[in-house]
């Protein structure tokens, strides 16, 4: 089974434990969530989860799902009014927009409760050894001081590192994807933890500028949303600290630091071959040419 | 230490790991979280634990901390313009009120996950083992399909069954509470889980029809909120249902239920006067008169 369908048929497994809920709600959930992105969180930690040897498959796709569910999670309450007030989002109405601001706010509620106890089932069997290792690794990304509550906290602060801030927003998640990954799928206590989370992190970073650099070059209809969000915004991007160019070459440098950073295991190649890939795909040849 | 100091105390280095978050926020958490009101569900919690037997202390404080940290959540959440608008809580502004609207959504979303958070970390020694159950009692407890998030979408529905909606909103910490004292305090599978439950739900539904009888009878400086607030937004209420009197009736009943399904441990006889206690402390004898 590829990476992508055993995502979502997880996620679907873990959305699908709604029985007896408010009917509205358990909509707004599963509006949230289907249909996803590409779910680059996900599968960076079903990749580097191979990439350690598969020893808890179980175990890596809770841990899996437990981070695209907090992706999911931040995009329904940054998109509301208090923050970015934005209408569309995956090519249709946002969150608050379709169900309003009330059950907004609960669907993201809502979706944060899930990560932990979709991670807590994953982990509950083979994997027990491993639950304490996996929550501090996925609550650190996802809360105080250093996760995405926090980065999306730096948007209200009269001034904010542009480092920080996007550390926190973006590549903490990418760095609790790469690290649970080698958590669930290294033997016990073999993870390397720290090592994954740097890799995760340039990683997350590229992401980061590959997207301030879609925001400004690629069409809408090449992103799914309205471009020029940040500029429009005023948040801080790469490009506006760089240049386009300026961040190209960044984005580059970011990639290959990644690769480096990529601890010995014995799925290594595999997996730089896989990033190298993604990157394509982030910023397809045509983008590139126009950031150049 | 009384268990006032001992939640205090375990509440405050829960809010301490906050070096390196963006102040406001930092801010915004600690000033939801203290000063407390009666932490009522932590209190259950470590009582629960004691009568247990009390063999993991550090797990039984982590599971009372994050009941109180998911708790404040649903408060800040609960208070904001979307839901109740409430201008006041505990006796001064709400946090949406003091900090703005965006900064009162990350704060519960930031509570959220530091429960999680602080759950993994004291039961990640010793108690490691104790952890799966702790994660799933809790996380149960808050989300979906009955947890507390549930319980406030009831709200969002064009009609809601009363005890379904009291029962998500109100009972399910208290049987949280209850049982994840339990899981803490006995020995390692032991804890009659389902039967704590049963036990926390009727002292979580005594709690609300308690509620519902000050929020009619008491004067606004006894409940440092304004009075009358069910009513003025067209909540169900056990008063609304069945006038003060039959409320009255009712509280005492689930009582007495929650007292006979006390599971045979060996502090039930404390945990039966110190629920006797708390009944007096929630309805003092001159507002019970006034409902008679």
């Amino acid at each position: 089974m590829d990476a992508m369908t055993r995502i979502e048929q997880a996620m679907q497994v873990a959305l699908g434990t709604t029985g007896g809920s408010p009917p509205r709600l358990a909509a707004a959930l599963r509006y949230a969530v289907f249909p996803g992105g590409a779910r680059v969180r996900p599968r960076l930690c079903l990749s580097v989860a191979g990439a350690c040897g598969g020893h808890d498959p179980a175990a890596a796709e809770a841990a899996a799902v437990a981070i695209e569910l907090l992706h999911c999670a931040s995009l329904v309450h940054d998109d509301m009014p208090c923050f970015d007030d934005a209408a569309m989002r995956r090519g249709k109405p946002s969150v608050h927009r379709a169900f309003g601001e009330n059950l907004a706010l609960l669907t993201g509620d809502a979706l944060i409760v899930l990560a932990f106890q979709t991670l807590g089932q994953g982990a509950s069997g083979e994997g027990a050894g491993r639950l304490g290792a996996l929550l501090a690794i996925v609550a650190g990304a996802a809360g105080m001081p250093f996760g995405i509550v926090a980065g999306q906290a730096w948007e209200c602060e009269p001034q904010a590192d542009l480092a920080v801030y996007q550390r926190a927003k973006t590549a903490a998640l990418f760095a609790a994807a790469a690290a649970a990954g080698a958590a669930a799928g290294a033997p016990v206590g073999q993870a390397m933890v720290a090592g994954w989370q740097r890799f995760g992190e340039h990683l997350g970073e590229a992401y980061q500028v590959a997207d301030d650099i879609r925001d400004v070059l690629a069409r809408p209809e090449e992103m799914g949303k309205p471009a020029g969000q940040d500029h429009h915004l005023g948040r801080p991007s790469a490009v506006a600290a760089f240049g386009a160019r300026g961040a190209l070459l960044r984005l580059k440098g970011l990639v290959a630091s990644a690769i480096g950073a990529i601890p010995p295991c014995p799925g290594a190649g595999d997996l730089r071959g896989l990033i190298l890939l993604e990157v394509q795909r982030l910023l397809p040849d045509d983008i590139s040419r126009r950031a150049a």
